[in-house]
């Protein structure tokens, strides 16, 4: 064939390689296993789905943002690919009205939007989402909180601060400072640059605007003095302790007519995680969190890593009530998470909390010559049997040594050797690839295991199973 | 908003359920924790691929049933969804020719084809695949065959049949009968044929041809009545006995050059797969087997049920030796199999194999009022903390009885009850969904658990999870 074709991907495309994904599962299935066990079970919808499903009344903009999907000979369809998890919930919970609610799911598949890729940004990635839905309760707000910091402890991460705030207390930080409710979609865009701009820069946008380093004009909200000093008297409410944060509020918002009840959704649900054991080392109570409040209605949370804040919000979510109205035309509460898996991945990688493996084997049972094929196929199922993954070598290198760097390569930590002098013996040599790091002579456990050479133990054929156990346990 | 969108999918594309998705994941664990004992690697590319790497030379024909792709802002990439995972295998392979070989990957994804839609045949739809790619040994055949039968076994499915031949057998087949190369594809079309339409109607569109029952003629092949003779003779090489097909295949073609070597091979096979235990109540060696052996170049493989033959072949593949010519230009030895997901799930399903759940949790925990919330609250972490999927009943209905109702819509066998009465006594009552199966006081351990009407166990609010895990024994 002379027409070769370049193996190539679309920019913005990537794809997972065994280590990374090896890493990524490890990851997920840790995760999904901790929400299982809170009682979310899975779900899994198409990647395809009708254009106007996926934009309802949003329209052009959304929509190029879109991956669009065509069918050569069918070109009457409006399709596209679902850019997150979110819309097809509401398809699904609205096309399936005999669901039984409280509807908790989850689900982990990739999404696509054609946005600009950059470092650590693609077209295509994976999310994975949890949401209850049907769920008046504060306590469905509490359990998703309790349950992304199970995750986290679950992946092994000793240092992380969930961190909620409430859409009820901004509407209070409104009232109190007379802004208009229409108003308030400019104001929280505003106050979540605080972090980035710093409060001097908000502090003008938020009253007559200011004239930036590229001199452009950025232009001011408007507000009085008398506005903007109540909006830092509501920044200032901070403390490490969730309970006093519940004073600070109370303190602040005493003449204001609601204040009691809509402080008392976030101080139920941190009271809830009190008595489950989520102290303020690992949930706080912080104002400062915006995460689109245009978007939530109720609760809102997400996931900082103590030691890796560079990776920024890993996890995060809120509460909602839009949810179905595109199709059913009414409201429905729900409540959820989504967890950013690449950057989540990432930060763990940072951290070393994942195992970087390249395989998933443990070990690699190597082929002497031709006559002993039979004795090296012998003991590879001996060890799959025995539950350890196993490779045998099938390439077409001969020498021992090229399969050993076989191993090495795909970071198989234990070969097994068995040639004629093994064989004479009723021995099997198992070689530890990581011997700086493992004497195998601190396993020797019985009389018959021999060391001949740092890292290499002859153990009698019929202790194979036995001493790879034992070498593994040691090694891990 | 009065626009209301109509929740709907477009033909060919369905949700999978909770029910649907568990049975699923359940499935898709077992084999993938076989193939990664097996030293199987996972691998994850990207959906949306390049038009010319999907199809290669293959062109407009084989575009036709593809979804394409397109971006708004960016129309000038031919862009289209993958349709099977080899070609992508192909594609990562080429790409990166560091990857150390052999390379042997899983993959677990959606595919796409725009094919006409039918009962229970899908234009997305989940494939396991699994390759071994750089290898010429037989034994990765042999390794291919031997964890088709553990992923079955690891199912529970108790009679299956893994049927293998070989490409190199039919090429015997057609030096034998002096039937040219060229021929071949047509020839082994109408074997194909064979359990469809019966010999007779083979014979004849081997030879004259025939006009069938519409009255459409069906053109022959032009073979002489002798070469249709050989061809019955190879066909009736059957025998239950591995041994016994090799002993056949040696005798029928005793004068064919290059039948000692190239029976060799599935002799080799079938010998190391006795001296691993798989026995001919497992894997046979049945010349019928075809698989588009067009497409093969070695042994070829498929798995059928034996107590749901009516699904056909459940998992598959064969040698291939062509992966990555379209990239680099040059042949690559390879095998592997894939295996139909929805077509395994519908036959186990079948069979009684995967349990039918709507629900992860296998407990809820009721509440009776809203003063005992926190109580309730706590019983879900305990139970949760134990390991025991748990839900929490967080809906709108206030009577226990829906509660009730919810648990058993969900398929939760177990209902945590505690209400005042339980609270004064300091007891919890557990009420087993499924009484007439199980009773409770069968499990009467401890004198101080009571059972006081069947199904119901009052227990000592301290025992609760030992109670649970009891029970939960009980009903699995």
């Amino acid at each position: 064939m002379s027409d070769k074709v370049k193996p190539r991907l679309s920019r913005g495309l990537r794809d997972l390689l065994p280590d990374r994904m090896l890493a990524r599962q490890t990851m997920i299935d840790k995760i999904r296993q901790v929400f299982e066990v809170y009682g979310f079970a899975p779900l899994e919808t198409p990647a395809i789905e009708y254009l106007d499903v996926l934009t309802g009344s949003a329209g052009e903009e959304a929509q190029q943002s879109m991956f669009h999907v065509r069918i050569p000979r069918e070109a009457d369809e409006a399709l596209a690919l679902r850019f997150d998890l979110t819309v097809p919930l509401a398809r699904v919970v609205s096309q399936y009205p005999d669901l039984p609610k409280p509807f908790r799911r989850y689900q982990v598949s990739p999404v696509w939007r054609a946005d600009k890729p950059d470092k650590g940004r693609f077209r295509e990635f994976l999310q994975f989402d949890l949401d209850s839905v049907g769920v008046e309760s504060e306590i469905a707000d509490t359990e998703i909180i309790a349950g992304m910091c199970d995750s986290l402890s679950a992946l092994g991460v000793e240092r992380y601060l969930v961190k909620f705030s409430s859409r009820a207390l901004l509407n209070l930080l409104l009232d109190y400072s007379e802004i208009p409710q229409e108003s308030s979609v400019d104001v929280f865009r505003v106050l979540d640059k605080l972090d980035k701009v710093g409060v001097e820069k908000v502090r003008k946008e938020l009253t007559s605007g200011y004239v930036d380093e590229s001199g452009d004009p950025i232009s001011g909200l408007g507000l009085s003095t008398g506005q903007v000093e109540k909006i830092e008297r509501f920044l200032a409410v901070r403390s490490p302790d969730r309970k006093e944060v519940v004073a600070m509020l109370r303190d602040l918002f005493k003449s204001q007519p609601g204040a009691a009840e809509r402080i008392g959704v976030v101080e139920s649900i941190s009271r809830h995680l009190y008595s489950l054991g989520y102290g303020d080392d690992r949930v706080s109570l912080d104002l400062s969190i915006a995460r689109g409040l245009a978007y939530y209605t109720g609760p809102v949370f997400e996931a900082v890593l103590g030691d890796a804040p560079q990776f920024g919000s890993v996890f995060g979510g809120g509460r909602y009530d839009f949810l179905v109205e595109r199709f059913l035309g009414e409201k429905m509460p729900a409540t959820g998470a989504s967890m950013g898996v690449d950057r989540l991945q990432a930060a763990l990688e940072h951290l070393g909390k994942i195992p970087q493996r390249k395989s998933t084997a443990r070990v690699l049972v190597t082929v002497f010559d031709p006559e002993l094929q039979d004795d090296s196929l012998a003991m590879a199922f001996e060890l799959r049997r025995a539950g350890i993954p196993t490779e045998l070598y099938l390439g077409g290198a001969k020498r021992v040594g090229k399969q050993l760097k076989h191993a090495d390569r795909g970071g198989i930590p234990i070969c097994v050797l068995f040639g004629s002098h093994e064989k004479e013996r009723g021995f099997v040599t198992l070689k530890n690839m990581q011997t700086g790091k493992t004497r195998a002579s601190e396993l020797r456990k019985r009389e018959d295991w021999l060391e001949e050479r740092p890292g290499q133990l002859e153990v009698p054929r019929n202790d194979l199973v036995a001493a790879v156990r034992q070498l593994l346990a040691a090694i891990d």
